[in-house]
């Protein structure tokens, strides 16, 4: 598919981006660009990459490439992809994975020069853990993908990017920024932002915690700095998300409190009802 | 251990129980009292008792045993256990496997004849899916299972169903009702009442949820009766737990509508370190 795919930021997307296009030979080089050394040698070592670059030598990583895919912290994203396209060939695409659309798209649509075409992406998909050590291929298969599309996307890069991904075995969804923003704030960092709460919130009956609560509140111990980033990008829609969900909350909270048995046994099967719709893949 | 025991309930729970009960030779034998005939017949058929009886033969059903698991749904216990008690043969230890246990002991202490004694127990095990169909032995294998102490409860009858659960691998934990009912709100019912709260409102963002959702509220798809019971048996802890729980969220929420960078992630921080010394286990 591709001469050269460069991936900026090697942790468990981009390592498991390069580990995927390698095994299904999508591009006969893949370049690993990272701020560490450490992480460079790790995702070579696990064969997520065939050269690596620090990001003082963007030049000579994105140069060649046809593909260029940011894959570092959302915080990092713009500003990495406005120095990538800089010294990027004419005619290349530069996508990324970050999991807030409106402040990374408009910030780079904004800023790129007019020899390269951009395309935001944000693959469903990850663990707690990150680092090269979690790349795994297949990580994206069977997994959602959106693809976001503005007035500025170029058609054909935008079905690049798409025969791209389904090529890595996930599926594609064709979303508007704000239509993407507000899904991820509900489904992705509501659970999150839950998880972080229902953790400070059990205080000194935290040890008894069974294997229910472990669970869901494993995501919890994500990286402090990448999730603060996330909030900060997405804050008007994870504002209007919790609103909601502190809504629905203090309605069971005020039904509990006064016994009003029927009333949350109604709430609950409404819950359980719409949560059943989901199960056709579960 | 026992001549016989006798399990009310042979749902995921009593009929673990009674799986469990029999694998390691606790009882010689093993009777379980159910309402439905289907019921009584799949716990029959998936080995988890050796006889049924109908809960309107609840007479012939536990006058022989020497321990009574009440391990119906918590609303039913307290009078499910009155009338088992009134049938009980002198010396016989009754308990019960109830996610709340103020109501239950409390209810039941009161009640119960002289010549029977009472242990409050809560095993830390389950899944949403319920029914006799789903009971495995070795369920509490390694789980956590509460065992309530009042001043009425009597040490022998402690002791004996102590043993009983260390014989199924479960740790046991003594802990008063005050303690237990707060414990659980905060462990077990908030995961339980914060996964109905984020499937009602995602909305028309649902159907995009990806695995991470999925998982997070795999919970809301348990019985609305049950816990509907549940919440009302336990509302003050309930109550209490999520005021605290909406708090944090609250602060959350206005960290990031503010874009206070530094303090979303300095709580995300905690939350991680909270989470983290769990992790011994997980």
């Amino acid at each position: 598919m591709f001469n050269t795919v460069t991936i900026i930021g090697v942790g468990e997307i981009g390592g498991s981006l390069g580990k995927d296009i390698k095994k299904r030979r999508l591009a006969k080089t893949v370049i690993g660009i990272g701020r560490r050394r450490s992480s460079l040698r790790k995702a070579k070592r696990v064969g997520a990459v065939d050269g690596t670059y620090r990001v003082n030598s963007m030049k000579r990583g994105v140069k060649d490439a046809d593909l260029i895919i940011l894959a570092t912290p959302v915080g990092t994203i713009v500003e990495l992809g406005r120095l990538a396209a800089a010294y990027a060939k004419k005619g290349a695409i530069i996508t990324d994975v970050g999991s807030t659309k409106k402040s990374i798209v408009e910030g780079l649509e904004k800023a790129l020069p007019g020899h390269v075409c951009f395309v935001g992406a944000h693959p469903m998909a990850g663990s707690e853990k990150g680092g090269p050590e979690s790349a795994t291929a297949d990580l994206f298969k069977g997994r959602d993908c959106f693809l976001t599309k503005t007035k500025r996307t170029d058609p054909a890069a935008l079905k690049e990017v798409q025969r791209f991904w389904k090529r890595l075995g996930a599926r594609t969804i064709l979303v508007s920024l704000k239509e993407h923003d507000r899904i991820v704030a509900h489904i992705s960092q509501m659970v999150h932002l839950v998880a972080s709460g229902l953790v400070i919130a059990a205080g000194d009956a935290l040890p008894y915690a069974a294997s229910g609560f472990r669970d869901t509140t494993r995501i919890a111990l994500s990286d402090p700095g990448l999730w603060k980033d996330i909030c900060a990008t997405n804050d008007t829609c994870i504002t209007e998300a919790l609103d909601r969900l502190i809504a629905v909350l203090k309605s069971f909270r005020n039904a509990i409190s006064k016994k009003q048995s029927s009333r949350i046994g109604s709430m609950l099967a409404k819950a359980r009802g719409l949560r059943r719709e989901l199960c056709r893949h579960c």
